[in-house]
C-alpha cells in the first residue's frame, strides 16, 4: 500500500474552491481520497470562524467532511498549549472562535495576571486600548506566560478598505513585552507538526498541498514535509522562477489522483 | 574662547531633576553656561506635554528658560517635516501635544488618504481600532506617506500598572504597511541632528550629557556627537562596565562648569 506512505495536507482557499467556487474535480478528487483510505488532513489559516463554518462551506461545493478533518490555527494552538502551557488562557479571540478552546481552562476575562498564555488572534473592531493593554500587562506578570499568534496575517481587505488582522497586535505585544509568538498558522513549523500529529504521523514523506509558494510549500519543507503546488488560487507563474522549488506542481487538485497513482507506480519499479 | 566650542545637548530628567526634585547644583550650572554664553539645548524624550509645561517646570527648580531652548520629539518631527515631507500630515498625538505642529498642514481627521507624513505620538486610551486602521489606511495609500515616530518608549508605569506608550503601535503599523519609522526622539541621529541644527552647529565637538547610557550616550556618539554621562538620574554603576564608552563621566550637572573650565585649560595648553 505505497499510497498510505503520503498522507495530505491539503490547503483549501485556492486549492478545493477559490473564493465562492469550487475548484473542478475537487469534490470527485477528495472522494478518491476516501476510497483510496489515504489519510489527509485539511489545514487552512481562516481563525474567525469555526471549523463548523468550513464544514458547511465545503458540503456547498459537494466536499463531504467533518470538523475533526480540518485543522485551522485556533484548533492547533488549543493543542499546542494543552502540552506545551497547560494552565488559565488569555483569549484574544473572536466570540466565534471561543469554541474551539473549549477543553481548555479560561483566565477570568478582568484578570491581568496569572495566564499561562495569551492567545491573540483577529479581534478587529473589539481591539482597544484597554483590550491590549490587558494582554501587555498578563504578558509583563510572573512567571512570564506564552504569547501565541493565530496565524501572522498582516491585513485583509473588503470592500469598504484595508483592515488589520491579527499579526500588528502580536507584533505590537512582542516588542513591548520583549517576548516573541510562538506562531500556530500557516507558515510555522509548529503548525504543520500539529497536522502531521492529528493524522497520527511520523516521517518526512507526508505532502502539504497548496496554492501559496511561501506559506504552503516554503513553510512545509522547512518543517520537514514536501511541497506541492498547485496552479490554481493565488498562483502566478513567477513563483516557479523563485528560490522555492516545489517538491511536485500539479494543474490542479483534480490531477492528484493520477499523480499519486504514477508515483506509487515509480515508487514499486523502484522497489 | 574654546569653550564655545562645545555646543551642549543637556537631557532634563535624571540630569537637572529626578522626578520631581532638583539636582543639587543644577540651576547654578544653567546660570554658569549662560554667563560664559556657551550655546545649549535641553533635549528630552517627553511627547505628550507641550514645551510651555516643562518651562513652567524648570521655574520651580530656578532654571530660567523658554520653549526655545527644549527639544521634544514633537518639535523635531515638526521641523523635520518641514523639510523632508512637506504637506499635509495626519497627527496621531494627545490634545495637548498638538500645538507643536501648528506650523504644518494638518491633513482632515476624517481622511484616509492623501497624507504626506502620518506622526505617531502617545495616544494611550484614544487608541482604537478604528483610529489604528485609519493611520494603517493612511500608509497602505499611494504615494506613500513618511511614518514618524514620536520616540520609541516601548511603555510607561503608573500607580496602576504598566501602559503602552508609542513604540507598540509603531511597531504594528511597520509590520501591517511595510515600511520603516523615522524616530525623532533619543535614541536618533535625526533628532541629535536636529537639536545640532537649532543650534546652528556643524561638526562632532557637541556634548550631549544624559543619564542614560544607551538613549543618551551611545545615541550621541553614533550621531557623531560626544556623551557625557551624569552619576544621576537612572545611573547604574554596571553602565561603566559595558562595551559603551562614554567620552567623560562626572557626578553630576554641577561638576559641568569645573569640567568645561578644565577642559578649556588643557585645550589651550595643547595649542
Amino acid at each position: 500500500m505505497t499510497l498510505q506512505k503520503h498522507p495530505l495536507l491539503i490547503d483549501l482557499d485556492g486549492v478545493l474552491y477559490v473564493g465562492d467556487k469550487a475548484v473542478p474535480g475537487a469534490a470527485e478528487a477528495v472522494q478518491w481520497l476516501d476510497m483510496e483510505h489515504i489519510p489527509y488532513l485539511f489545514v487552512t489559516n481562516t481563525s474567525s470562524r469555526p471549523r463548523s463554518a468550513l464544514v458547511e462551506k465545503l458540503a456547498r461545493f459537494s466536499i463531504d467532511t467533518d470538523e475533526k478533518a480540518i485543522l485551522t490555527p485556533p484548533v492547533a494552538a488549543s493543542k499546542w498549549l494543552e502540552t506545551h502551557a497547560p494552565g488559565p488562557t488569555a483569549l484574544f479571540v473572536p466570540p466565534a472562535t471561543k469554541v474551539e478552546f473549549d477543553c481548555l481552562e479560561e483566565l477570568d476575562p478582568c484578570s491581568e495576571t496569572g495566564a499561562s498564555s495569551v492567545v491573540i488572534g483577529d479581534l478587529g473592531e473589539q481591539w482597544t486600548f484597554p483590550v491590549l493593554n490587558r494582554a501587555f500587562r498578563l504578558l509583563m506578570a510572573k512567571p512570564s506566560p506564552r504569547l501565541i499568534a493565530l496565524g501572522m496575517t498582516r491585513y485583509w481587505r473588503s470592500t469598504d478598505g484595508f483592515h488589520l488582522d491579527v499579526a500588528p497586535f502580536v507584533k505590537a505585544l512582542e516588542y513591548a513585552a520583549g517576548c516573541k509568538a510562538v506562531v500556530l498558522g500557516k507558515p510555522s513549523k509548529e503548525f504543520f507538526e500539529a497536522g502531521l500529529e492529528l493524522l497520527e504521523h511520523q516521517g518526512n514523506d507526508a505532502i502539504m498541498i497548496g496554492d501559496d509558494i511561501v506559506g504552503d510549500v516554503e513553510g512545509a519543507q522547512q518543517a520537514g514535509l514536501q511541497g506541492m503546488l498547485v496552479r490554481t488560487g493565488k498562483f502566478r507563474p513567477e513563483d516557479l522562477e523563485g528560490s522555492i522549488k516545489p517538491d511536485a506542481v500539479i494543474e490542479s487538485i483534480a490531477e492528484l489522483p493520477v499523480w499519486l497513482s504514477e508515483s506509487a507506480k515509480l515508487n514499486r519499479k523502484h522497489q
